[in-house]
């Protein structure tokens, strides 16, 4: 684990849409990497905050009541409760910082959620 | 607190070395970016991890049995307890992610140490 964290390298190992890795941990916090592309799913964290920043590309994050659009070298933190539906137009990569467990659907469990304990 | 963070913009508004400056709040943890150059000092932080990236330049991070060298897009996790030294023979401009109220010179206060709540 101790290792420098080339965030470009490890993202040469996903290989699937909307499936965070784990890239690093900060004691019960996760860093991870995703690709994302098109509309993922309305949820919400209850118990966390969500760090969103992006690598590449651009993303919007739908909230109820507006959208905001990150691009690269932009973060956003998504207070916890707060519905949110990420969205890319174009492949996007991203990093995010949220506590380890944290499940991708949020409260809901769908056919987009995913392991929350995967690593590269 | 709940917009959208360009880093480099908040970038510009830093105009001390070693002067870390908060950007974003993820539940008690804080977000922050510094300019560095030259030598820090020795120091470290008994109860938690911290994370440092690179956004632009070259840092250097003294362990007691290694130097590690991070490049702009990487990350390293200096785990809690393990002494470091932050160095940058040229300025270089970084993140840093731990906890709210974590001070930059850990368990020390000397005339290296800032205060931990400021915001940009």
């Amino acid at each position: 684990m101790n290792q420098v964290i080339n965030l470009q390298e490890k993202l040469t190992k996903i290989h699937e849409h909307y499936t965070p890795k784990i890239v690093a941990q900060m004691n019960d916090y996760h860093f991870k990497l995703a690709k994302i592309k098109g509309e993922f799913v309305w949820h919400s964290h209850e118990d966390t905050d969500e760090v969103f920043m992006v690598v590449q590309g651009q993303l919007e994050i739908a909230l109820r009541d507006k959208t905001v659009i990150l691009h690269p070298g932009e973060l956003y933190v998504v207070p916890k409760g707060v519905e949110h539906k990420p969205n890319a137009v174009e492949e996007c990569h991203i990093m995010l910082v949220e506590p380890a467990g944290t499940l991708n659907t949020g409260g809901d469990v769908n056919e987009m959620t995913k392991p929350a304990d995967d690593w590269i």
